[in-house]
């Protein structure tokens, strides 16, 4: 291996991981949504994300505030994702010279809408020169609520794969902006993604519920991350996927079958959760009640096998970043 | 104002900042070394400082783990610059698929190497694919000693400016390596900045030290931003400056007065301290004898009148990201 592209994201990230070493505060370390920290008496969630000019987005099809709202969101989603609160951000920002002080003044307005929506509080960055592009860094702080705290480590076989709302309209949004079609609740799914906080506080404080994560690369591909958290492999439904009717509608301009949006479409940031299989069933429902949101099982997480669909391994692909 | 290279770095942080809300956990937000943020009984320092290919470092001239090890040192610097202790850094690392991986686990090494030469815990981060050029962004956490800690923003007039150490010895040695001469302190000045935390935790220990910054824009920019953030000017007294005597050497080949590097030359991540008058000869002597380092009175924050040298406006320049 000499170049990133046969390495892989998860390839280098493992290969970091390996020079670390432990440390009596830090209580999750590298590899889940949130690094988990001890902070005197309690503890503090810390994660950063970054968004590239013309890899995560384009100038030329996004809003300048829907390119900050969607930095700062998928941030913060990776707070929800273990069931925490959003505190506080941090916002490096790296532009060329040029750049036009109008754009800027709507990204932050993105950026602070967002951070506002979750009740977070940006505190600091650093704005620096770029030689070209727009380089977003946004690093969030959270806190667990009453101490507790779901890493993406904690599914057992039998464990129900259950996702809350409806993923695969990020997905489509982005293939409707792209092809013009007329699908704004799939486009505002893309361009303004709302993190899962309260869905995820409540989540946490479930003991039939077992790990958690958002879905950033996917379905099949985060909760192929549970799986292999736990050491397991799991095994999808493809006739219990949760469709959105707009998805449903989208048949008529889609290029191919919604269901594979579902399952391999990343930024939706709904989660997914690994439920004790006998409470699975009333924690659905309770969720339901209390979020007028559905949390669906689409799956089951078993002692082997890798990631399947409907008994079949299935090439989820997913996105990896230097992959392609 | 339409464009960033108009606006200039400052007054887009100041474009910014006027957008963001306070809030009663944010003791110190945006515009100092770090954030200071209540974390329950305690508190935490927070900063971000992000390095890029082509504009904080070139990948023909410096050594990937020196480019790590810098990234990560001017990033834990801000924690110094409070008094505080480090804590624990996340990187964010963006570089393109064809990346050598040798180059990517010598960066990690220099990155981890002055993460643990400063206490300091890499716990997570995010590592994503560019469209070209690599680029850092260093997360840092720190928290102040004894509940403690120095911002930039307690200068009163009539106090001194002290300045650590030899700076400049950074300028010169990036002169020393693009011009191939024979200078390895300066040099290593230059790749392989140590931050002062010990000195910056004595130093907001002393109550005759009213403001702390560390210096990454050059001692004229930086010791000007302390008298900025007090509402007073300051004059350096150019007989003054601790001279390096590696740097004194360089004058054989340097393209000019040592004493402009001194003044203007960023990234030696030296302390730069406003010492009450009376208190400051003491201070100094008892740094000295503390640290092996000498704290050296170089002029005087005053009521007004903006940065000189010797009584006379200077055209520092120092540092604009965007007006370059």
């Amino acid at each position: 291996v000499t170049d990133l592209s046969a390495l892989g994201e998860f390839g280098l990230i493992e290969r970091f991981t390996r020079l670390l070493s432990a440390h009596p505060d830090v209580v999750v370390g590298v590899g889940d949504d949130c690094a988990v920290l001890r902070c005197g008496g309690s503890h503090w969630l810390v994660s950063c994300d970054a968004s590239l000019e013309g890899v995560h987005f384009r100038r030329e099809s996004a809003a300048p505030e829907a390119i900050g709202w969607k930095a700062m969101a998928s941030a913060l989603s990776d707070i929800a994702a273990m069931g925490g609160k959003a505190r506080f951000a941090l916002v490096t920002l790296a532009c060329p010279p040029d750049t036009d002080v109008a754009w800027l003044d709507a990204l932050f307005q993105g950026l602070s809408a967002a951070a506002a929506s979750c009740g977070a509080v940006i505190v600091g960055g650093d704005t620096t020169r770029s030689a070209s592009g727009v380089v977003l860094d946004v690093t969030v702080i959270g806190e667990p609520l009453g101490g507790r705290w779901l890493t993406r480590a904690g599914a057992r076989a039998g464990d129900a794969v259950a996702v809350t709302g409806y993923p695969g309209r990020s997905a489509a949004g982005l293939l409707a902006l792209e092809y013009s079609h007329d699908a704004p609740v799939l486009i505002e799914a893309h361009l303004h993604p709302v993190p899962r906080f309260a869905e995820g506080q409540w989540l946490a404080e479930q003991t039939g519920a077992h790990a958690l994560i958002d879905m950033s690369d996917g379905l099949l591909q985060d909760a192929g991350h549970v799986a292999e958290a736990a050491g397991l492999g799991l095994d999808i439904d493809p006739g219990r996927l949760p469709m959105a009717r707009e998805l449903e509608k989208a048949r008529a301009w889609l290029p191919g079958d919604p269901a594979a949006l579902i399952l391999g479409g990343g930024e939706d940031y709904e989660l997914i959760v690994a439920l004790e299989r006998d409470a699975a069933p009333a924690l659905c429902a309770e969720f339901e009640r209390r979020f007028g949101l559905p949390l669906t099982i689409v799956g089951t997480f078993e002692e082997a096998g890798g990631v399947r669909v409907g008994g079949r391994g299935y090439d989820a692909a997913g996105f990896d970043h230097f992959k392609g």
